[in-house]
């Protein structure tokens, strides 16, 4: 089968690999119809990920059509329509008993991480009946790849952390690329008050006005502590989610939140950054970080049944499998290229 | 009245001062009976606390008997017997409402800080009916002094910031003094599988070691972190309390965290810290921070009652309101004299 | 002033009464701009509310204009526009303290029950400070007497306790009228995945169709039960809402929970109901009683401010204060006249 | 091997069975080292739960050794020693994801019920990953066997249902017997300012002391509403557990339930009861129901492994597997033979 492979930091190429088989009762094998590239396979490629080696088929998203399973597997047959979590879960450990999948004992973030993962024709799925969720008769495959990862992520890392549900809450987020946006559209699950975007891309700020947000600001032009201020009669925000990832955008998540708010930080973060206990000790706020557990997955499925969730507004630019490496330059590209989330048809 | 009075950084006097008198309609005027010092007492003659100038009459603690209330008054008449809160709450205001008393509008911390204390014959107390609670008939007043403030700090702050009610968690205490160890004593509430503190002085480790902790690290002795995890199948603490309040300490709390952990930070800082996000983004943790509400200060009134809790296993010393400057300097030499709490009695 | 007073079972009267005054120092007197009916003075006319006797001037809801304050009231002055709530809270007793205003011991529901109401030119506001809210500028009056009472049980009673927060979710209301129709706005601020109303008069189920219910059920004409589990994968609706108050209705109400749900009781019951704990006992249900606490006033008043709700659309019928009669009349014929919610405006 | 048999109401058989076999690969076999009756087993025996037909192996409690074990079980081995818990979770559906294993659709109660039980030398397990619970080196098997089903009915079912976790709340247990003495038990994990047991036996009333209970009441001897609206102020109990089942005792737990409160059934229900909501609708209160979910039996291990909870004070008697018909009839006439809980060893 094609593949797309690590070869090591600045490398990869699309290769022709072995077709993934069952190796445990518990497996499927799923054939790849859309799969999508995320910010986090760009830091695998910078050699920021050690724990993913050189050989590694990269991605952790997608959708398809169960070829295999295990004799355990009893949730799935051959021939049903899966959605592929990024999260892969045993559903056994006392993690997943506990709902916290991400730090399961033999899964959590292993897919094009620890194992081969989607961006090929044909991918093996550990625990399977609890790391895949059947597909919705008539269901649309790119709206679901969405389902993945990047609206999970924005909703439970995002959203639910950042107890957006209490209804009047002022919301603000800092970051308006796929991740920042999916906490956006996700918020609209709930009834906060406002929703603050702040980037410093005028594009992705429009897309985010497009998406909801009733308030947009560009940090590279105005002064975002004041607006945020006077947007809340001085108090700033109750929630205030970080969708970055960079210290530049946590110090600014504490300036703008309110006592008694939360930080819900979604970035993925390469170095330490500062926390001003000097002030915020006594200011009776929340900060918490999370890898996202894809626990409200169906959740999801059942929203954008409901049509309460289209997340296909996401989706900018779309590639063959055999275009893949054009595909990473899109994404790579993104502030001239526009890009948020690009599909991957592994089957035309 | 006699009073101890803030006259600039390093300096104290105790002074004649005018009894206070009515000056709103929900004010009431209360004869200390039993005051005590605070650390924050020590952070104000440092100079560290602007908000409180020179010529303020100190203390945030006590209890005492009513002299007089004003025409809005209802809850209390003179004569009756009263807990001060370290809070001043308005119990009208946004905040209030919400119970996030130490945010009042025109309340929270004032008391022996915008507005004259309790470390003196008499005080005025704001809000008289929502700041005020009435003791028990026979309540020994020198325990119920503790829950002016450091007893429901520990309970606020970190036990139930911390989730120790989640029966079975690990409970990790870093600082041992007053502070830490009413954490400790309202933790027994709950049932935590363990109770670890963590100290430099063995002596306040032997005093939590009697007051229930089930082990007790010096960590200028062993290796904290190793420990921790070795008493915890390598998992950490589930609920890592601070209660120093310096970089150091702050930085402990981080490797002590359990995945799906909290940090909940009591400590008072004085400068910023380091927050290891590039390690923790993905470790499913909080950090919470917290001015006492002294929302719980009846439930630990009731606690108090039904044998629940002896704060007075905290008091160390005794002084009269002459001596005060002596219970000053046995406070602030807590190393060797391994004060804790002293009591200040203004009526003897 | 005019004023409607009880005078027995089956009596009521537009009489003159002399203008309240001032009895407490946190008292309010307010001018009443609009007030409404609710389906509670019925009740009280009816003869089923014994702590309301004759002479009483009835009337729970409105808004209006301060008149006059008490020394103690320090959030209002005279010409500040208000909402009336309800429910009239000390903001210092233990139910105060702990958010349950229901249970206020010196307040509660007393307005057009134990003290004199608001169907009157004026009403005199105990605990002004914590019973009254300030109009946003610029809002509508006709709006916002929909938060005296009916926005805030809906929402409260029914959504808060049914727990439809949780995205998802599937709600039945049983019961479409005045009370029911603002469960189901309010509902909205959250994402049920399906709402369904259950009545037996279609005039409200095409109402509810319209304010957002995705089905309806004519309970007289099909069998409510099997069209739920039908829409619910034979599992129930995880909340239901009770919003009639008659023990028939609470009986359906147990046909379609699904277990691990919720049956949320608004309804004023005048007789005990079966409870069928041979079957729930192993359901995983909760139950839920409440009188309205009006905790969440200032959230909604922001959910109109924001344009999240719209409570214009309860509002069927205008009339004078001198026509109040005709509008008892109008609101008690409501099968006819379609009557749901009537505006009251004393000062034209 | 030899198993008790349920042969129709009223008729039970000691036999020879064929020795259980895997027919899963999550199955396990267990070979049954200790094992216990329940009161569901009586009413099996009376023919009160039509899903157990004749010849079931009856029993749902145990400890054992691990025979042997399927292809997909991987947290088990021969050899190991376990807990078999009362519920079988597969782990994979959607009520064991959301942690109510109880409804789980492959599992739930099926033990001793719809598949051959614990009350025999082996027993197979179906979902054995996530229906077995590995034993603590050192445990005490007997006091282990309590944390099949009556231990985790009382946590879950009557202190977690009914909030007890919050500090100084007033607890009233109806029903003394074996599930309110665990009830009992496992409430003292928190800090009840008052634990109050009412029963009609005055030697359950006893244990019941000596088990903490802070009151005692025999309900056929004094008021028992009376006596607890003097222990709380004329306020009621904020938890109210059910543990009898009968529609009288379910009455008095609605008369001794405070504003804000909660009555958390436990008791198995054979008929319906009355539920006053003309006088509870504005109580604002909450009844729970709930078949135990077995999602505490780690928490309670840890508990009793460092010696939070002694499950043993709840064996009164013990037999060998051969006069299991001695067992049944000593636990069947409770009151004469004050047993509670019996121990009944197959492999002695």
């Amino acid at each position: 089968m094609k593949a797309l492979v690590y070869r090591g930091p600045g490398f990869k190429t699309l290769e022709q690999r072995p077709t993934p088989i069952l190796q445990a009762p518990d497996d499927a094998i799923v054939k790849v119809t859309k799969t999508t590239i995320c910010g986090t396979d760009l830091h695998i490629l910078k050699g920021d990920v050690p724990s993913c080696v050189p050989g590694r088929v990269l991605g952790h998203e997608g959708v398809g059509v169960v070829q295999a399973v295990g004799a355990a597997c009893t949730n799935f047959k051959p021939g049903d329509r899966v959605l592929i979590s990024c999260i892969t879960s045993c559903g056994k450990c006392d993690y997943c008993r506990r709902g916290m999948y991400s730090h399961c004992r033999t899964g959590g973030w292993i897919l094009g991480n620890t194992i081969d993962g989607t961006q090929a024709e044909y991918v093996r799925i550990p625990h399977a009946d609890t790391s895949l969720y059947r597909l919705p008769d008539g269901a649309d495959e790119e709206a679901l790849v969405m389902l993945s990862d990047i609206l999970p992520t924005g909703f439970e890392c995002g959203v639910l952390n950042g107890k957006v549900e209490n209804p009047g809450v002022t919301l603000a987020i800092v970051g308006a690329g796929p991740i920042g946006l999916a906490t956006l559209l996700t918020a609209q699950f709930f009834s906060p008050a406002k929703i603050i975007m702040i980037d410093l891309d005028d594009n992705r700020l429009q897309v985010a006005k497009k998406l909801g947000a009733s308030e947009t600001i560009n940090s590279a032009k105005e002064d975002a502590q004041a607006r945020v201020m006077a947007l809340t009669d001085g108090l700033g925000a109750d929630a205030v989610v970080e969708a970055v990832g960079i210290p530049a955008t946590f110090e600014l998540c504490q300036d703008l939140v309110a006592p008694g708010g939360t930080i819900a930080n979604v970035g993925v973060h390469g170095k330490k950054v500062d926390l001003h206990l000097e002030r915020l000790w006594a200011h009776n706020i929340s900060i918490t970080t999370r890898l996202v557990d894809t626990a409200t997955t169906n959740i999801l499925l059942k929203a954008v049944a409901s049509r309460k969730l289209n997340p296909t507004v996401l989706i900018t630019h779309r590639f063959t499998l055999d275009a893949i490496l054009d595909a990473y330059d899109t994404f790579g590209r993104a502030a001239e290229t526009k890009a948020l989330k690009v599909i991957i048809s592994p089957d035309t």
